[in-house]
């Protein structure tokens, strides 16, 4: 089986990026990484890319009039590297419609907390000031909701006593960073299947 | 330290009352059940509590013309039967704010979801029909929200592939029932501190 080619979209540091990256350096992913696309000229992610030798590419919405011309320069890039799944990791834009609709169930995303639970920016914020005692890490297929999409895993983390926003995020990150690239492998494996609202992982 | 003083407030079959009656039992839990209430003739709950000899009593809503006035003769319950904490364990109507202010910060429920995620009825099918891998169960303190209050404690709980409605069900009230008898512990040795929305556990 050939390896699955994944187009990785980031406006930040990478982190999860960097993760997968070790996990196919390592064998443990068996993926290639097509191209790196960044929204922000000086993102993190940007270096990572060129340090590994993988394409990459910034791409930002003030060069374009309208969103969808943006999305459009994307996309473009995604099909032109033959990527076969968008991974967001860390791409601080919601897409519209008409991105997603280009590459139904072919989009990834990974968010800080158990979906439905503290969607949208700041979940690690949100989940402190509502009080919650268990927060998480949600992978999920992307729709045209704010992380509402049909969830492929989820994984709890404890929430503790004197949490700040940073000391969470560090908890939920590497539990991210793991499941980002089980669920990933599980895409390439083809032992994902999207039925309704629930994902079926095929043993 | 003198027992802390239960009143239980279910409309059910009493699971949680019976595993909290047996932690009382085995001493796990320093309190005592002065009065369980049932809005229900037939709740079995009220039949756990006359074989173990605690005075019990239904109150039927349809015997009084106004949710106040059914509310009220609860409430003369609770307080003629010197109750310190109203332990809602499956009471199936919502409480107003009218009972609430009789007992501030003084009524524990637990629901059957890592709330804020999946309030209300159906907890188990909200789960599953939203396609949600992991799930669990929440206590917290009754504001005049629906599921709303402060969260004591919360578990997760893994949602399995072929789940049904009954069996995530099964699954998560084993934990309810460790997790409702510790919860009622800590405010029984007055480790419960409530802070906004946050509850702090007073080590």
């Amino acid at each position: 089986m050939s390896e699955t080619v994944l187009g990785i979209l980031a406006s930040g540091r990478g982190s999860n990026m960097q993760s997968i990256l070790n996990n196919i350096s390592s064998g443990r992913l068996h993926a290639k990484i097509g191209i790196v696309i960044s929204d922000h000229a000086n993102a993190k992610v940007l270096e990572i890319a060129a340090v590994a030798g993988i394409p990459a590419v910034c791409i930002e919405r003030k060069n374009f009039a309208t969103k969808q011309e943006f999305e459009a320069a994307i996309a473009a890039e995604i099909v032109n590297h033959e990527v076969q799944l968008v991974v967001l990791a860390g791409f601080m834009r919601i897409l519209s419609g008409y991105f997603i609709g280009l590459f139904p169930g072919r989009i990834m995303n990974i968010h800080p907390s158990l979906l439905p639970a503290f969607p949208g920016l700041n979940a690690h914020s949100q989940a402190l000031t509502y009080g919650a005692k268990v927060s998480g890490c949600t992978i999920h297929f992307v729709d045209e909701g704010v992380d509402t999409g049909p969830i492929i895993m989820q994984q709890a983390v404890e929430v503790l006593p004197d949490d700040t926003p940073d000391s969470l995020a560090e908890r939920i990150i590497k539990v991210e960073h793991a499941l980002y690239s089980k669920a990933i492998g599980l895409y390439c494996d083809q032992r994902l299947s999207i039925e309704g609202r629930n994902v079926k992982i095929i043993e």
